[in-house]
């Protein structure tokens, strides 16, 4: 007899890679009870009973011996509707939905504390790397300070095409989507929002706030250009998509997700392929930095088996750091140096820059350098959105410190 | 009022960290009421008040007011006394001690289920670096494979400035000892017992095994020479001195401590100067790896801290994977491939080598690469402690996946 009998949403490719961990973790003595999926004849690269299998999700909500759901489904509405029905009815989750979980936590953070159950989701944030555990129980305390990393695998895996392998950038994107590193609609990693829900899942547990997705500025790669790529280059630099939050005194913090000019000395800058690596800064730790599978069916489904071993043997998320007393203000009140590469567009005149450092001025091409507010790339954002034009930042924060 | 209120002993680099640390984390809510030390009249660097410090062990084991023991303190023998007396009084301790746990973690355990108390000691291995804790809590399951990395910063520091900075080994050990990466006596360090501890507690959480510190091959950075190193350069490898528990085959597993030629693909080819880094690969996760500083003051302290609070909420190491149906049992029968450099001592006719692959020769200098059992490096280890000899791993296990 199995302690942990699993109703499973969701059979794709996370799915079927938690068919087969569980099969190979002997000691979770976790067994597999119903998967529901959306389409039961469709065929799967893993072999289930077909009395297993479900297209009605009440034959896993309704069973009295599931005593735990994991839930891996795509469409992020459907997964919402799932996972609240189930916390309403006491039934513990483990999800690894990070558009459902950005987009829903306060709710579902309610949901957990109304019904006394418990919903694990460290598989949301970097895969397979264990972020949302250690930001949740070991910096669980105020001398954290930054947590900046490369949180998407598709477009760090065309970044270093580009930047590693001289590929064109369009040449690295379809290699991505042919190797599935991408999906055929790159949109959700290469402009940024896969790290977005990454990054507000992680602030949750970082600093103890929530702050809803359209209020942090996110900006992807997917206008970068050879000229951009060559500026870079020439620099010794690469051009990285960073999703970061950082504490800028006590009671102030910033976040968002961007691309961002990455120097050799920094961690970062040898986060190549497919890979993510989070670097998490404290007062008196300094700098400790995770790395490994950001995605990918076997590496998310691991993480899946931990947070499911996790709740057997009791665990929960307390989200001890919402409680705190002195709980830090967000703001995007805060100077950034960037480079805004353009052409038509007067970029000089439609953003209010603190200051100019730098312009560059050539028949086809222009870019400046300067010192703008966080909150003025939000507000003149249709700006930023123009074919013509491409942002990248410096690493500002605590350059001094900076690795 | 605080909530933790913790009796101190030892109040030395870690000790002084610890105070600091306290001072900082306002929201960990907690103080320290007492301090045992060796000798009270002695000049701290931190101000506290006289009364809080006291020579005698039992002002701190007697007070009903005292809900944590931090022990800190260098000499291990004493440390087991401490922490012995304080778990069977059912008070819950935090250790950084990894000499004193890695000698006594059978009794630990035992005295901790016995009085239903918790001993935490993150802090023991690898500092801030949150190994022993995400071995116990998320790398929970028989996917693990093997952990392997540096975990001692002064021999580290060493062989980075020999490797790094073209610095004579005897120099770059000086430079340590000046500026305290290493003590007056580096032999606890270079000679590779400050990894096999930390090892120890490691595969403990790793594999729910714990294997006797004399019990395991043990083999320092001490007799290298300037021939070595010079070897290492022209192949365009690092000797770094490396702790690894490997499991063979699901039912056995080995674990070394010895200098290893490391290429540059290797994650922990870049640990350099005094930090740390672990690398966990897994079955389905592939690597993961983790890097930080694994000592000092306050990074060790901000461990402590960590430990601290989440005894505070109620954590404590289960010990899982010692119940597991099938714990793997510890060998030796496996063959290293290895190098030994010698020069009077006749290293090939008194070390039975399996195989040998390659033999140099010359007047001053000499060295054979080949196959040997890690049992007999053990049954011949006068040879290699000859001053004329040293030995250096390759890494074989798993040759085809290794990064």
């Amino acid at each position: 007899m199995s302690d942990i009998k699993v109703g499973l949403f969701g059979l794709g490719t996370v799915g079927e890679g938690i068919v087969n961990v569980i099969a190979k973790a002997r000691n979770a003595n976790a067994e597999i009870k119903r998967v529901c999926v959306r389409d039961a004849s469709k065929k799967r690269n893993v072999t289930l009973p077909k009395e297993k299998i479900t297209e009605d999700r009440y034959e896993i909500l309704d069973d009295p011996d599931i005593n735990l759901i994991v839930e891996v489904i795509n469409d992020p509405d459907a997964a919402f509707e799932i996972v609240s029905e189930a916390l309403k009815r006491g039934i513990p989750v483990v999800s690894g939905s990070k558009t459902m979980i950005a987009r829903h936590l306060p709710e579902l953070i309610k949901l957990q504390h109304e019904n006394n159950v418990s919903l694990l989701y460290d598989a949301s944030s970097c895969g397979s790397i264990p972020v949302i555990r250690n930001l949740e129980e070991y910096y669980d305390n105020d001398l954290l300070l930054e947590v900046k990393g490369i949180l998407n695998g598709s477009s760090n895996y065309i970044l270093s095409r580009v930047f590693d392998h001289n590929e064109p950038y369009e040449k690295a994107l379809q290699t991505a989507i042919d190797l599935g590193f991408a999906e055929a609609d790159p949109s959700f990693d290469i402009d940024g929002y896969d790290s977005l829900y990454k990054l507000i899942i992680i602030t949750v547990h970082a600093l103890g706030v929530y702050v809803a997705p359209k209020d942090i500025f996110t900006y992807g790669i997917s206008h970068i250009s050879d000229f951009d790529i060559n500026y870079a280059r020439e620099k010794r630099v690469k051009i990285k998509l960073v999703a970061q939050v950082v504490k800028l005194a006590d009671n102030k913090f910033t976040m968002f997700v961007m691309p961002e000019f990455v120097t050799k000395s920094r961690y970062i800058y040898s986060v190549d392929d497919e890979y993510n690596g989070v670097v998490i800064r404290g007062e008196c730790y300094d700098r400790q930095f995770m790395f490994g599978k950001g995605a990918g069916s076997l590496p998310t489904a691991s993480s899946i088996l931990s947070d499911m071993v996790a709740h057997h043997h009791g665990y929960r998320y307390e989200y001890k750091k919402m409680g705190y007393s002195d709980v830090p203000q967000y703001t995007t009140d805060i100077l950034l140096k960037v480079y805004v590469r353009f052409s038509e567009t007067p970029v000089p005149e439609l953003l209010p820059f603190a200051e100019i450092q730098e312009r560059y001025v050539s028949k086809s091409v222009n870019y400046v350098i300067g010192e703008i507010a966080l909150s003025d790339l939000m507000k003149f954002r249709g700006v930023l959105d123009r074919p013509d034009v491409f942002i990248v930042n410096f690493s500002r924060f605590f350059e001094d410190l900076d690795q």
